[in-house]
């Protein structure tokens, strides 16, 4: 099975009702595993270039279903244009939670993900937030953080090397009650209502296992805001921010997102390790900035995203280019030089971020910026080399913005059809 | 002129370079006043039943301007679907702000909004967040808080009876660093990020003259999310919420919503009055009553929102209907009761609220709920009656709700041609 192939895990719950009147008797031929396959066609064909896939994101915003891209769960590498609207969760196990209840914890989820993700009513759920909105290619993606090894039967022993809590780096602020936890979920659809009723769902399928630790929502461009739905999205900073993103046409971009098939820990093969920052933007220095001096920040023009050794948007970044005076094009500082992977020993990660606007600060400055995303089969050869060179060799970035909390976790491949999520690690003899 | 017909105030600018590449070129037709008209004459015909609609707030999502309805401005009955997201801010003037600044900065924000919500970039601002981006229906929406009189050269004398600080309720608990302000703004689009990058134009703006005092930012159902672009948005509690909003199609809709062409206030003809109160929804608590219990606070089904009393959503409420037990089919207590205009003097008022979701308060509970706006031609027949029958008669949804903040503003009317924002009131003899 290759990357761009899908397969539908679950089948429709014929117990299930459609939570959507429109699913059932207005659109022939959308039912249950029809709407994921269609779906993830287009999603993953991932093209650019032509109309049609603006037309069926816009046009289908409510209707359109991702499938499970097994082996890895969706949210990752699919939809591979990020949805309009997402929200990153943490919960912590109550104390004395038992092996059991972690176990059915994650088996409800796997159903009630299932059933939402399709647009349809999870069983028992009284909660009509969402009813009349479509799955609006909602993603729903769990995995596992450092601290739940030691809770509810895990060995601390066997927490991978890849999920060792992160290094302190330089000059981060972090806030520790908003950073970390024992199981991390990341959520995106193209309706935020739909996206807090997921959340909600899984809340209350939590109680008496696990408790939210802290919860933050971001946004990116809403499908239909561009007439070209693969042009790179834009940060509060006003850059195009992902320009150098790993595709997944690229040969080796499974090696660099996803764990190895045939990797040490073997219940994260076909997972990914996600890492969570929250950077926040000081918008005000920024703004005092030219948008030449900005532009020597980053490394690249601000209107076109083009580097500032020369050519467009994707030309490669020649990071040994001079100006006419013999300075280097790409400031030695600059975030583009100090991120590169050719910087890093070859350091690559899939940046899926959010914008975030949570209103003012106490001292009346935005508290907004990006909630950083990064997916790697390896944290050691993604995030980690890289943040250690930005800080350490004094990225110019650095001087406005501010990294706020930050999480680890390792998301889980896709549950096998009648499985669960995590269930080769809470369960191996059974996966 | 009716309250269907509209005028395109704003010439485009000649010197303003369009933001938007595909304005300029990909969309024929779709340039300055066209854009206006065009949008205006979809927004106001406020279809339910049609297709088109559907099809042209979601093809369209990023084309579509919003023209100011004059003499109102956008952004309280246009567009007749709200949009997606929205941003309320307040702004205090800074100590010693002058008359001549006041006016300075009335007649930038007047300019900036005339460009942004027609998709061009302000001159001078080098901010390229929503490059790339559309219009996405933008409005823009100005007033002055009761705190501004007595600054900038405004007698305080002169404060309407209408604008009075709102006395305090029964049972709320305010905020007072995130409730009131001299200036008040609503910004509302179909794209979080084109919000985003409007209210950062209109902070720099203001510089030297005013500073946020607050800032908030929701959420309604995003276009295409449901079939019936016309149909009654969802709140957190899973409600249908405005069933009985006054509608543009009422003959005694301007009669509520704006103030009377002949007022005594001059400077407010043809504005609005603005309550906005942040209501944080106590989600653990609602989310543990049946759907009966919940119905029996509200009056009405959560499903379809048909009243207790029988029929279906947009059937009238009969407040003397019985249960065969002859005991009231809504309750006395139950929301749609007590708030009622018919409960009310005939109090009424055009609510377009937005949910909110600010992650977890401190004690680990939703920190979610609804920004409340509310619009009315005079609080005393609107919010303020309603919500003093509310408390002092126990509504049974007070139990589940806690009003965090509040605000009151005079929204005023649209600029005339080359003129701005407020002009009426701060420089009586030119308007």
């Amino acid at each position: 099975m290759t990357e761009t192939e899908t397969e539908t895990t679950q089948a429709p719950s014929a117990s299930s009702p459609s939570r959507r009147v429109f699913l059932a008797g207005g659109a022939a031929g959308l039912g249950g595993a029809a709407v994921g396959a269609a779906a993830s066609a287009f999603v993953l064909g991932g093209s650019k270039s032509a109309a049609a896939p603006a037309d069926h994101r816009v046009a289908g915003l409510g209707t359109t279903a991702i499938a499970t891209p097994f082996p890895h769960q969706a949210g990752i590498a699919v939809p591979a244009i990020q949805q309009g609207h997402g929200t990153v969760a943490a919960f912590d196990l109550v104390p004395g939670a038992t092996p059991a209840q972690l176990k059915a914890l994650m088996q409800a989820w796997t159903a009630a993900i299932a059933d939402l993700t399709a647009g349809r009513t999870p069983a028992g759920d009284a909660d009509t937030t969402a009813l009349g909105s479509g799955p609006c290619s909602l993603t729903v993606t769990v995995g596992f953080g450092p601290s739940v090894f030691g809770k509810a039967g895990l060995d601390p022993a066997s927490r991978p090397a890849e999920l060792a809590p992160l290094p302190a780096f330089r000059a981060e602020q972090l806030d520790s009650a908003r950073s970390d936890g024992d199981l991390g979920v990341v959520l995106a659809a193209d309706d935020a209502l739909v996206v807090f009723h997921a959340l909600r769902t899984l809340t209350r399928a939590a109680a008496g296992t696990a408790k939210p630790r802290w919860v933050m929502s971001g946004f990116s461009r809403a499908p239909g805001s561009s007439p070209d739905p693969g042009a790179t999205g834009r940060n509060l900073m006003g850059q195009l921010d992902g320009t150098n993103n790993p595709t997944a046409a690229q040969p080796d971009f499974a090696g660099k997102v996803f764990v190895a098939p045939d990797a040490a820990t073997a219940w994260m093969r076909g997972g990914s390790y996600l890492v969570f920052r929250r950077i926040r933007m000081l918008l005000t220095s920024w703004d005092a900035q030219t948008t030449a001096a900005q532009e020597k920040v980053i490394g690249r023009h601000k209107a076109d995203g083009a580097p500032l050794s020369g050519g467009t948007e994707h030309t490669p970044v020649d990071l040994s280019a001079q100006n006419p005076d013999g300075s280097l094009a790409i400031r030695g500082d600059a975030h583009i030089r100090l991120a590169a992977p050719a910087s890093n020993g070859g350091a690559a990660m899939l940046r899926r971020g959010l914008s975030y606007d949570d209103g003012l600060t106490a001292d009346g400055e935005p508290d907004a910026g990006l909630l950083f995303l990064a997916w790697q089969a390896d944290p050691a050869r993604g995030f980690i080399p890289v943040q250690q060179h930005l800080t350490r060799s004094m990225d110019a970035l650095n001087r406005f913005t501010t990294h706020e909390t930050s999480a680890l976790f390792a998301m889980v491949p896709a549950p096998k059809a009648g499985g669960y999520l995590g269930q080769a690690l809470l369960d191996p003899g059974s996966a």
